[in-house]
C-alpha cells in the first residue's frame, strides 16, 4: 500500500501471535535476518537452495549436505499424470495464483501427508514441484505444448526459466533468479505465513497450509505488488513522463503499489539488493526506459511522500528484463516463500496451541425469531 | 480436545482480532446467537436456507425472499464439466476434506471472482455446489457412477442425502440434516473462519478464502471431532463397555474427541439440540447400542472430568443413524459453515486492514555467514 494507515487495534498490528526462530523483520541494525543471517550477506554469498536448507533443516548446509539436497530436489520435479491432466483443464485466462492454489490442493489428494514425520520430505516436494506446476500449465495453456518438468538444472531459478523458455538461462539470469528467490523466502508473520500457521494450529496437513498461504499471497495487498508495479511502469516512455504521472496519481490519491511496508518504516533492506540486479539486467538488455523510469518513481515517491520502494518495486523491472510474463511474477514469489511457509508450519506443530482469537461483537441485541409472515 | 489447557498468550486466546455482527459465542444468558437470534430458536423454527439468508444477506427472509433464494440455489447445483473431470481423477482413498479443498480451488480457476460486487452470487454458488462436489466424487470413486447433481430438492440437506443415496430422504432425515446444518453454520472467530478473514484481509478472492478455511477445518483439533467420536463409539457394544473403556482412556490420558471447547466452559448449547434428534433417529432405526453408548460417554466424562459434549459428539451417532459414511461427516460441516465463512469474508472486506501480527523472536543472534567449507 502506498499510504500506511496509522491504526492500532486492527489487523493485530504489533500484537504477538506466537514465537519464531526463523526471522527478524525491522529490528534495529538489521532490517531482515533468516535464523540470524543478514539478508545482504545471504543474497551475496549463498544459493537459494542453501537458504531453503537453512529455513527447512535449521542450518546452512555443508558442501556434502548441499550436494545431496540439490540432488534430492532434482528428483522431485516430475508431475503426477493425474495432476498434469488437471492442469490441462484449467483455462489460459485463469489467474496464475489460482493455478498454483489448485495445483497444490490437488497434489494433496494424490500425495497426502499421512503423518507429521513426513513433513520434511513433503516440504521438499512442494519446493521442487511448484515451478513445474506453474510452468506446465502456462506452457500448455498458452503455447499448447506439454513440457518435460523433470529437468536437471542445478538451481530452482534455472529450472523455472528453463521450463518457461525451453532453454537453459544465462549465468546472469540464473544469478538474478537466485537472489530474487532468497529475498522472497521468508518474512516472519506476514499474512500468508500467518495463514499457514493458523491452519497448522488445527493440526491439518501441509498441503492445506500451503494452499491457504497461496490464497492469501494472491491478494493485491500482499503478493500482487510486483505485478501492479509492472503494470504501472510499463505505461511510461521516459523518466520525465513517469514523474508527471506519479505526481498526478498522488494528487488523485491513487494507490501506488510497490512502496511502503506494514512493518518497515524507513526502508526495505531487500530493495537495494534487487535494484542493483535490475540495473545490471538493464545494461545487459540495453534498456534506456524501464530502469530510468523505475529510478525516477523511487525518487519522486521519496521526495513527495517519504515512501520507499519495498522488495516488489525493482523486482518488476528485473523480472521483465528476463522476459518473464508479468502474470508469473507472484507465482515466483510462491516458489520462494514456500520455504518460509513450511518452516513456520514445522514451528507451529512443534509448540502448538490452536489459534482462536476473540471478536468484538457489534451486531444486534438478542431478539426473538419472528414468524415468516411477520418479517 | 478433551483437556482444555489453561494457557494464556498462546493461540491469541481472548485477544480481539476484529469485530463482527454475525455471532456471539458464550455470552452470558445465551450460548450462541446468529445476528441476535438464539440457536435453540433457530434450530426449532426455521430452515437452514433461512439461516444462510440471515448470515449472507443480513436478515431472515420473507416468504417471497425465501422462495426466490431456494429457487436460486437449486439453479446453482450443477458441476462444470472440467470440474467433474478433475473430481474423477481424485482417488477413492483421498481424504474427503482434501477433495472439497481441491474442488473449490479448481472451481475458482473456472469461475473466478472478478470483483467484490460478485461476492453474494459467488457465496450462493459455493453454498449450492459444495454438496455436489463431495457427493459426485464420492459416488464416482466409490460406486463408479456419474451422478446428476442438478436435483430439485427444496433443501440443502435433502439434496445432499438424495445425491448420496440416490433417492429422496425421509421427512425425519431431511429435518435432522436441516437442524445439523443450522447448528454448524457459524461460530465467530474459530480457526477456519479466522483463516478466511486473514486471507480476505489481503483482498484476495472468495475461493481462496474458502479453500483456506476448508484446509483449517480439516485439522483434527477443529472439524474432525465428529469423525473421531464415531470411530471411538462404534467400537463398543454396550454402555457398560463404553464406561470401562472411557475410564481406561482417561487413565491413559488419551485424547477423547467430542468433549470440551476452546470458548465454552460449562456446556455447548448445540449439544442438547442434536442429542434430541439423535435419540429420535435411534428410535426410528431401533438402535439399542450406539445411542446408549453415547449417553454413557457423556455421563462418564461429566462425572469424571466435568467435560461436556460439544456440538460434534451426538452428531456422530445422528449421522450414522442416517447411513452417512463417517468420512463424510466433516464435509457436511463444510456445506454448512461455508455460510459463516463467506459472511465473515464480506465483513472483513467492508472494514479491512491486512491482518499481520508480530512474533516473539527466539532464534539465533545476528551472526556472519560462514564459508561453506567452514560449516
Amino acid at each position: 500500500m502506498a499510504e500506511a494507515k496509522k491504526l492500532t487495534g486492527a489487523g493485530l498490528r504489533g500484537q504477538s501471535a506466537g514465537s519464531t526462530a526463523l526471522c527478524t523483520v525491522g529490528k534495529t541494525g538489521s532490517g531482515l535476518t533468516y535464523r540470524g543471517y543478514d539478508i545482504h550477506e545471504l543474497a551475496e554469498k549463498v544459493s537459494f537452495e542453501e537458504v531453503a536448507h537453512l529455513l527447512l533443516k535449521g542450518e546452512l548446509p555443508t558442501q556434502a549436505e548441499l550436494d545431496a539436497y540439490v540432488g534430492k530436489l532434482k528428483t522431485l520435479r516430475a508431475l503426477p499424470q493425474a495432476l498434469k491432466e488437471v492442469l490441462e483443464r484449467i483455462p489460459a485466462d485463469a489467474h496464475p495464483m489460482d493455478v498454483m492454489r489448485a495445483g497444490i490442493a490437488v497434489l494433496g489428494t494424490l500425495e497426502t501427508e499421512q503423518s507429521f514425520a513426513e513433513q520434511g520430505d513433503q516440504a521438499d516436494r512442494l519446493l521442487a514441484i511448484l515451478p513445474s506446476i506453474i510452468c506446465y500449465w502456462y506452457r500448455f495453456s498458452h503455447d499448447g505444448v506439454r513440457i518435460e518438468t523433470a529437468l536437471d538444472d542445478d538451481s530452482t531459478g534455472s529450472h523455472f526459466l528453463h521450463m518457461l523458455r525451453g532453454e537453459k538461462p544465462s549465468a546472469l539470469h540464473a544469478k538474478v533468479m537466485n537472489v530474487s528467490l532468497i529475498l522472497y523466502a521468508e518474512h516472519e508473520f506476514n499474512a500468508s505465513t500467518f495463514t499457514a500457521r493458523v491452519c497448522a494450529s488445527t493440526l491439518s496437513d501441509i498441503h492445506s497450509c500451503v494452499t491457504g498461504s497461496i490464497g492469501s499471497l494472491r491478494g493485491p495487498l500482499h503478493g500482487g505488488a510486483n505485478e501492479a508495479a509492472m503494470d504501472m511502469i510499463e505505461q511510461w516512455q521516459s523518466a520525465d513522463e513517469a514523474e508527471r504521472e506519479i505526481l498526478a496519481m498522488l494528487a488523485r490519491k491513487d494507490k501506488i503499489m510497490g512502496f511502503g511496508h506494514a512493518i518497515y518504516s524507513e526502508s526495505d533492506p531487500r530493495n537495494g539488493i534487487i535494484k542493483q540486479w535490475s540495473e545490471k539486467l538493464a545494461q545487459d538488455v540495453g534498456d534506456t526506459v524501464l530502469y530510468p523510469v523505475s529510478v525516477r518513481c523511487e525518487e519522486v515517491m521519496w521526495r513527495e511522500k517519504k515512501l520507499f520502494c519495498n522488495a516488489d518495486f525493482f523486482h518488476a523491472s528485473a523480472y521483465h528484463f528476463m522476459g518473464i510474463p508479468t502474470k508469473l511474477f507472484t507465482p515466483i514469489f510462491v516458489c520462494s516463500r514456500v520455504t518460509g511457509w513450511c518452516a513456520h508450519v514445522f514451528e507451529q506443530r512443534a509448540n502448538n496451541r490452536i489459534i482462536r482469537p476473540s471478536a468484538d461483537y457489534v451486531g444486534p441485541d438478542a431478539r426473538p425469531v419472528p414468524a415468516i409472515t411477520e418479517r
